[in-house]
């Protein structure tokens, strides 16, 4: 199984899961002779197997760590592929202990940022660099060309630079889907954040689906030509294409379509959950991604919503309330323009959310940068993030993608469809949280003036927390209780 | 300055700013001979006066700590009034040295849970006991009776039973407004979630104040009128009476009310933060907690705000889009209803929120006894503490508020009114993120069928991630893309 030729492969890749088989096969595929190990031998075989099939890529598997090692040239260059966790940590511990100053390990996988750090710290003891590579694209994008987001070593990421730069997705007139991200922990950091703009996006696409389902009454069929029509807009994207895809899917089980029997419970592995927590960690609203989290959260109460449905149906509430008498091309057109304008929001949000890490942590980023290697290879990929780069281009220290004036615009066209949208949903009693919390954000953010001061001085009432004034400088406080029970006599 | 009567002090106080000061006073003035301390000793001087002039009450100061500890008698008890984190360790070390096997330490701040518990640990291998107790009611609370939420050691809670029944708040027909939480840090985290609905409750009641203001144009008398009535009904609580208040309240610097000088930018200290990131970490949705935290960012972007105001006032947006002619008796009614409805929700947020933690960590704690301690004292003190108290004691395993039959009736009976204020904000361009995020969750949560199935289906097309069946059990994979390819050609 060793390289038949005698030469060392250019890198190797361990941990052969979906991923890593895919990642592996791509590589090969790029001409850059790899070797892949896994703990569990007979996946080493199954993907030796698979590049002989697709065609006899430079591909050499091996069984033990140590012949792993040594069969890839110096510098040692190994892509980990495995679930994020103690078995990085336990991989590393298996592979490092063959590596020789001045290798590099990179993490492939979904990792916190801070334990990339922590182990970026760690190899850098023993001499060894470290990478943290976001990679987006499920098995597809893999295989034919996925988004790359590594961060850490520079330097580390100059050993690869050429292999990245041809595995990557290439988007036309746009280049290679890969960058160097920044120092540390920030390419895990940036993929965390791809992630929940990615939950953001599929809340908002089941909400549109709803709309048109539970109010306008559109079939199936209906449903694939109205996301096919889509795709060929401001909307084209993957998750629009392959929400086209699935309406048409067949039940292979029984009658009717395979969409209808999935049940309405959906998982999730946690950088949705990681990206609103970091939000908030950061000050940043976030409300559109974190509608999507909590979907996800009330779609696994099941059993609960089927009592909670009993109880409010025999109160007189149906699944939907009222059935309002609507114009279905009408009702396309406004969730279409809902959906963008809600999608500009979460947007805006994930973006800013990676400002404030990147202030933070003096990373550095370049967000245009970052809407150029999504655009192809990931699961957000769209038209609309070329887009979101031009905005950046125009303006790099844009304060909010809503301030941009070609998205203000777009925004200012679409916000009476969006509210007309939010509202027939709140009448018929089916709940588009995600475009709500989008709406909400648009409409506090473009306010200059928020009932934010009654807060305020709810606070320096009963906590002496002090105000400003809009009127003069300086800091008040105000004993509001005395002067309310002088005011009572 | 020591104690005359050459007795020892029945408990000791160190940390005196304002909240240390009154909850020593409080105690003293129940009969509880206490001894204080403070590291900067103008403080303790301070409060030894006041002590005097409140009614010469049994208060005794130091200046020194090892004396402030050998004045209390054994087991040597002091609660700890300081800023959490590094202050409180600093506290520990300077008295602990002075203190013998059985004493004990609490902490009254607003700790991070998992710090108390750390510290417990650390305190026990001392043979000393710890309690991170939660307080509630801000300076007037402490003084004259605040909600305590004591948590950790149940020995070290039994030495100050007697002291902490009688310094409570108390409640006509409910009693004092404490009771043993649980083990642990449980003590800080019901602490933490009393401070998140707290932020949810005062982003709810701006959001009425904001709908009847910029929609209703109501005065501030009108409004103060509004809210006096409101506190005479469901929504009777401290918030509402102290809103009451606030909009009565002339400007003392200039020419009309204080509440339109104040600056519309809201500050915050991290218990909503930390509620929100507790949310997402045990999967518990809490929207309208997380849209009061959001809130609290965007009012802090006040410069960014003025910018986009003026951004989209050119395209045609004024502060409010449209200025319905609003019945004002009617709307007034409307949002009453709307508040109280949005308030169930997020009610239920933090209760379903701290049964998540009290399983996850075995913490037994019971949830209509946290309504009753809530009913007096603190700032969410309100009359609907009670119903929420009794929906527990009809169910205590209560899936969720919303599923009591008071409750469910209630919602039911305000819907209508709810769904039409929150599509008048909507229309009117103003944000009402909370009653929103109240309405979205209400409406998720009463589905039996949400569009998850989409999103499921999404997940398993792009990343092979299952789906279970709504008819047969088991989990399935369809080759989504394949069977799209098929069916194009």
């Amino acid at each position: 199984m060793a390289n038949p030729s005698s030469n060392l492969s250019r890198i190797g890749l361990a941990g052969l899961a979906v991923m890593g088989q895919n990642l592996a096969l791509n590589i090969a595929e790029k001409g850059f002779p790899i070797s892949v190990y896994n703990r569990t031998t007979s996946k080493v075989d199954e993907t030796v197997e698979r590049a002989k099939q697709e065609g006899n890529l430079p591909l050499f598997g091996f069984h033990d760590p140590e012949s792993f090692v040594k069969s890839i040239q110096k510098p040692c260059v190994i892509i980990m592929l495995v679930k994020a966790g103690a078995p990085v940590d336990q991989t590393i511990k298996t592979l490092s202990i063959f590596m020789e100053k001045g290798d590099c390990i990179i993490d492939g996988g979904n990792e916190w940022y801070e334990n990339t750090e922590r182990r970026e710290k760690a190899m850098a003891e023993l001499g060894l660099l470290y990478l943290g590579m976001g990679v987006s694209g499920g098995e597809e994008g893999a295989r034919h060309g996925p988004s790359l987001m590594p961060g850490g070593s520079f330097e580390a990421y100059k050993h690869i630079e050429d292999i990245l730069l041809k595995v990557a997705a290439q988007v036309p007139d746009s280049g290679p889907c890969v960058t160097y991200i920044g120092l540390g922990g920030s390419g895990n950091f940036v993929k965390m954040v791809h992630n929940g703009i990615e939950y953001g996006d599929m809340q908002l696409i089941s909400e549109a689906y709803d709309v048109l389902k539970s109010v306008g009454k559109l079939s199936n069929e209906e449903l694939k030509h109205v996301f096919s029509e889509w795709n060929k807009g401001e909307l084209l994207s993957f998750l629009i294409e392959i929400t086209a895809d699935i309406f048409g899917i067949k039940d292979d089980k029984g009658d009717g379509y395979l969409v209808d029997k999935v049940l309405d419970k959906t998982g999730m592995k946690g950088t949705g959950k990681w990206t609103v927590q970091q939000a908030a960690e950061l000050s940043i609203a976030a409300p559109t991604i974190a509608s999507s989290l909590d979907g996800r959260f009330l779609s696994g109460l099941k059993e609960e919503r089927v009592e909670a449905a009993k109880v409010f149906k025999s109160g007189g509430f149906g699944d939907i309330l009222s059935q309002p008498n609507v114009d279905k091309a009408k009702l396309i057109d406004d969730v279409r323009q809902a959906l963008y304008a809600s999608k500009i929001c979460s947007y805006a949000q994930g973006m800013n959310l990676i400002r404030a890490k990147s202030n933070e942590k003096g990373w550095d980023m370049k967000l245009g940068e970052l809407a150029r290697i999504w655009k192809g290879g990931c699961i957000i990929r769209a038209i609309f993030l070329d887009r979101i780069k031009k905005a950046y281009d125009r303006n790099a220290g844009l304060a909010n993608l809503l301030m941009d004036p070609e998205f203000a615009t777009e925004i200012i066209e679409r916000q009476s469809a969006w509210r007309r949208v939010v509202c027939l949903a709140i009448n018929a009693g089916i709940s588009t949280p995600g475009m709500s919390a989008s709406l909400g954000y648009f409409d506090t953010y473009r306010r200059e003036r928020l009932p934010a001061n009654l807060v305020q001085a709810q606070r320096d009432y009963f906590g002496a927390h002090t105000y400003e004034r809009t009127d003069m400088p300086g800091s008040f406080h105000t004993e509001w209780f005395k002067l309310a029970k002088q005011s009572r006599i």
